[in-house]
């Protein structure tokens, strides 16, 4: 995608070392273009926790450069495993950071060891380029839900709701939620999008406002209160979400609040989609409630808010009274019956063991 | 309620010019108890506008005590009714503005211009009184929910959920929703309550949990988007809420974002509790979702946050990108099949006309 003209992926590999890993830190944004380069795998799993990346397919994506950091500097197998063990752990709920390095493993395990560091560089832009490509086709998969819409209300605007950040920033471009929205707004297609803040950590209105702003894409920055009142008035004509992982049963784990939204679809007759490559799918895991782990992070993130100042400098703010104690579930799970459909690189599908393995036949079995 | 040992209603009359109305300044909470006095009508609506107070209960009492100020500078009739006119239209979602400002003009167009002012300080008094009692009954009758689900989980703490802020804050005294919280807390019931940040404005980290923590309730603060996970995970025992006004059927508006709190509620079997004094009824309306007013607020309390600052000050940050714009509706309705029922002064009802007129016999017909 552009910023300002210039196109951007969210993860590259510098252009002038031709190793070094650069990321746009996503801590700075919407205020700052602040591009980190990342020399080895403490710093990949540094910005992995601290979010400078975030998104599941992006994480993933990091993940696995990463280990071709990790294997610069020592490509035994005990150093890989070593390396690739820290990396899976930076955060436990999104899968495809998993499915990255567990990818990465294959291929390099059957590599001898002064190969690794080249195959390891090959695995991981292929990697890249498939996230890419994936995700053009979610696009194109999504943009007809956008289109059909549009015939239904000729000249007013489609209203999109979405929870969190699934563009391009949370992967490594297009985005997952938002590729559909972009991929229609460039077909000319009039849409709107409404844009749940997303505390705590509001990657709603810092990211997801300042990506749909970037590319011209109407607007609106909500509290994550107010979707169910909008849906209601008839202010919604469906809701497009992210996830960080899907169960072969179709439950879907994404940020904290996408429950709570399923929930008002329902309630109100909107169409509720998830977007995701397939590496977003855990074959291994039929009950998301009990069996996806939901990552606690730190009461801070809810007792504190950041943003610009007055004097355009950076600053945090405590909004919880002095002595309260906060708590800080980051992902909820929204069960499948809840979900009007996945929209995948291969086409859209129930959210059901019988849908995913119709798309998926290869996991039959 | 007592502020460190001192005992606080949220208004009061002046104990020494014995005709100025004093305030604490809840957008300052909890950082500072700043006491404002007010001396004319002007005074009183910004401090509603502004939501210096705020809370339904509240505002009906401080409203009353505007129209007294307002007549001692003009006791005439059409001056009263000017004053009266404005201070309804402060906010227009609450209903108890209306029904308090109602209640003074019947008692005040029967009284003569000389007499006005001396009755309108007594009949705004005894609002006051009034609310004190029913937020105590109400506590009563909402502590045996809480006595109830002790008894299913002896040894635990019963884990209630609230939304916004229904604490003493929001009434003359005691609250609506924490009233049964602090009733059962006094007789020595372990309770711990979820406290809803309450984007946009954060009434809940910033009054709820400083309420809470000065009366040495336990607690913990969470994002308004945490509730559904924390419900399906068997989490909150109960949830209770206030509310800005209920219909005559039982249709629920309150704070922005408790329609969604409702929705996960049922989804997970929890009960859904709406505590009000009978002042919050409006027998005039029926549909809630078609009828009540909603207000829309300043989007800049969406894309701004305003919390204390590391050098202790108050500060202002942006959180939205820079040029992205927002809404803000500031309540929702719930409508009343997703209400276990209503908490009143006088027992608990069905949140139903025939609940309603059951404890109410005298509004039938």
């Amino acid at each position: 995608m552009k910023i300002d003209g210039t196109p951007y992926r969210s993860v590259w590999v510098d252009e002038q070392d031709r190793w070094s890993v650069r990321i746009i830190d996503q801590t700075k944004l919407p205020w700052k273009i602040d591009i980190l380069r990342l020399t080895d795998a403490p710093a990949v799993a540094h910005a992995i926790r601290s979010m400078q990346v975030r998104g599941a397919p992006l994480i993933g994506a990091v993940a696995a450069y990463g280990l071709c950091l990790s294997l610069r500097q020592d490509s035994s197998t005990q150093a890989m495993e070593d390396a690739a063990a820290t990396l899976v752990q930076t955060r436990p709920t999104a899968v495809n950071l998993r499915w990255a390095i567990e990818r990465m493993l294959t291929r390099l395990r059957n590599t001898v060891a002064g190969d690794r560091v080249r195959v390891a560089y090959q695995e991981a832009a292929a990697i890249c380029d498939e996230d890419v490509a994936q995700c053009e086709a979610i696009g194109r998969n999504g943009a007809e839900l956008i289109d059909e819409a549009a015939r239904r209300k000729p000249g007013k605007p489609v209203n999109i709701l979405t929870h969190c950040n699934a563009g391009w920033l949370a992967t490594v471009d297009w985005g997952t939620a938002l590729a559909p929205v972009y991929m229609a707004h460039d077909e000319g297609l009039p849409v709107h999008v409404w844009v749940d803040e997303t505390r705590p950590r509001i990657q709603g209105a810092a990211l997801t406002a300042w990506e749909l702003g970037r590319h011209g894409v109407k607007h609106t920055v909500i509290s994550d209160n107010a979707g169910g009142h909008l849906m209601q008035h008839g202010e919604v004509d469906l809701v497009i979400v992210g996830t960080d992982r899907v169960t072969r049963a179709g439950d879907v784990a994404n940020k904290i609040g996408t429950y709570l939204k399923a929930l008002a679809a329902r309630d109100n007759d909107v169409p509720f989609w998830v977007a995701l490559p397939s590496s977003t799918i855990d074959w291994t895991v039929s009950d998301g409630i009990g069996e996806i782990p939901i990552e606690e992070r730190s009461p801070t993130e809810v007792t504190t808010v950041t943003g610009r100042a007055l004097d355009g400098s950076l600053a945090t703010v405590r909004i919880a009274a002095a002595d309260s104690p906060a708590a800080n579930p980051a992902f909820d799970v929204t069960p499948a019956r809840l979900v009007t459909g996945l929209i995948t690189e291969r086409g859209r599908c129930e959210a059901s063991e019988k849908g995913l393995r119709r798309l998926f036949p290869e996991r039959a079995g």
